[in-house]
């Protein structure tokens, strides 16, 4: 039996109420595979999306957001000058910027685009998969790389490395997400297998967190906020699922209709140090 | 109780009625985050749908068209090149172009593009909401913007002006939509909030509307028609809508099934003045 | 009654076990319409999608591929280049490259660049129905074109004259689909009606079809058992089917769900020569 924050819970659930009173605009530079979805998803949980990526609006959009999403998935480095150019600008206005480095790793595109994300930009919380935010700490450090994680007391030393050589929020999502500020770490364990098995699911999940950053300034508590709220929908529409299909439209369905009630009380956060 | 027009709703029938029967192609030049949905939201309304955007293939595209979307959702300036090549050609050929102008109004580039669109090709339809036609007409005229637009009056007289000044059918859509070619101004009573919860509906809308005008030359009536065929159906979809996903589902697969006898006596179409 | 191959049927099976043990990676450089469908098409299979267009990172993304897919939807000149920068990696390291010539035959760019990608590169399957596949044999051949394509013996005859011609495997899929290698013929009666109801059903069944490349060398075997599979899985899904939303959901289910036992015993797969 873990110990779950109840006050940790408590604080998602507000956040959630906030998100559904204010509806705060996400500013998303995404790549093509899962536009459609991050723009319900940003809508379901209550915030309004708009995907905007030419150079010559961005930083005027981004001056409307509650929070910015970059997510270089499928990049050109055309995209890469945008996400600066609307990075830099949220860092002037303090507009949270969240970073989701699809496939970093796999190329050296994919693995420097991001690195210069981090160099050039102030961000608030950087969202990946072990693999991903592994490539990340071993291409900076040439110490670490992906095969050195393993298990979970791993993946709590790296995001809690990353996130006090970089000054940002980790968050290492898998079968328990770990979420480091450099000070303080924890896990959050809501989230169902289902989600592994339709594309775009750490892109939503990033989206989520960045709603919960435009209304939560720790983004410690946001992130672990927005992936209880994500994770807490996905066990709701485990027991609807045939498939991947219906598991994904009953997600949507669940994420739209959770309240801050449920989500404070069915919230797994823990404090792991 | 309102007075909704038998007659336009039989009009509407018949054009869903040629529509099914012969399935013209709708070019799209459109954003990224819409392009699955609206082709989709083509098929199922009886149309074919075809996206392409490169600008040495649009005006070879749009001579095989019944209609042109132009939808600069996530533009950037080459796109809008070729969304002025195309409607050039759509022009000389005669066949009607649609202008969606999302997010006009949030930035310079947006509301620069939409209006550069209306000052150098004929538009046939322009839709949207009533921030999006306040915010061109606004910049146009300098004298009414979005803050002016307050209630159903004003919507009317906006859309009356701007079609007025531009020689265009005006759609600004909302709980009542707006449809105006200056002359005359039609309300459209259907539709349901649900469509609210998902992300892209405008531009369906905006989609059903110019499969509409490739079979029914009265612009007027091809946009109010268009809009209470898509509106219906997502009355139909209501009560199966267990949430925002459940609803799309069933509002596609009752777009589809829509026939043109239920259209004619569902629709809900007015002759405002 | 068909005479269906039992031997054939079982290779499929067998492909699909493979699929689903070795999760192979399936590089798409694809349209933006069908990004999101073709990488849960890509997942449900049992492959893992990526999407990657950059040039800057094509050919080192391919490195880590199974098969490559190139599918010119949306196509402007540079993501051409970019699908021949892939498909030479490919070609070098005996990726298969399996192309589906998108809108072939509509446009000159398009007809062109799908003769470029075909002269350039060497294709292991090119999947199209026979609109396309015709008007790519008749701009080569001048000779044949589209309206000569009436009936299956036409399109069993185009098949294997392409096949032979272009040393590749042809998959025309329509009512029965028919594969060639120039050498062999195959037919393929599974699938439903529905299959056209909705977007990019072709784009997805050309995905699995590289995926089923990735784990049977016969590329013949391999197009013909990926067919099936999609087909089928559409069959179960048509007894579910409101409309073509509520059929795509059950189709992606029963992907997802379909075993090697299952496909071995429902592929109607023929040799016809």
């Amino acid at each position: 039996m873990e110990n779950y924050s109840k006050d940790l819970g408590r604080r998602a659930g507000e956040a959630l109420a906030r998100l559904r009173a204010t509806h705060p605009l996400i500013h998303h530079i995404t790549n093509f595979v899962v536009m459609n979805d991050t723009a319900n998803v940003t809508l379901h949980v209550g915030a309004l999306p708009v995907m905007a990526h030419a150079i010559e609006e961005v930083a005027e959009m981004v001056n409307l957001a509650g929070a910015l999403v970059l997510n270089p998935g499928t990049l050109t480095p055309e995209w890469v000058e945008s996400m600066l150019a609307a990075g830099r600008r949220a860092n002037e206005r303090g507009v949270p910027v969240v970073l989701d480095p699809v496939g970093a790793g796999a190329t050296t595109l994919r693995t420097q685009s991001n690195l210069r994300i981090m160099d050039e930009l102030r961000i608030a919380v950087l969202r990946g998969n072990a693999g991903e935010i592994g490539a990340l700490a071993g291409a900076q450090t040439e110490v670490r790389g992906v095969e050195s994680v393993r298990g979970p007391e791993d993946i709590v030393a790296l995001a809690g490395e990353m996130a006090r050589k970089r000054h940002l929020v980790v968050a290492v999502t898998g079968k328990r997400d770990i979420i480091s500020d450099g000070r303080r770490t924890l896990g959050v364990d809501n989230g169902h297998s289902w989600l592994t098995t339709i594309t775009g699911t750490g892109c939503s999940s990033t989206t989520v967190v960045a709603a919960f950053c435009a209304v939560e300034p720790d983004y410690l508590v946001a992130a672990a906020s927005g992936l209880a709220c994500f994770g807490l929908a996905a066990e709701l529409a485990a027991g609807e699922a045939r498939g991947p299909a219906s598991f994904k439209v009953a997600l949507y369905d669940h994420l739209y209709n959770l309240t801050p009630e449920q989500l404070a009380s069915g919230a797994r956060i823990l404090e792991l140090e």
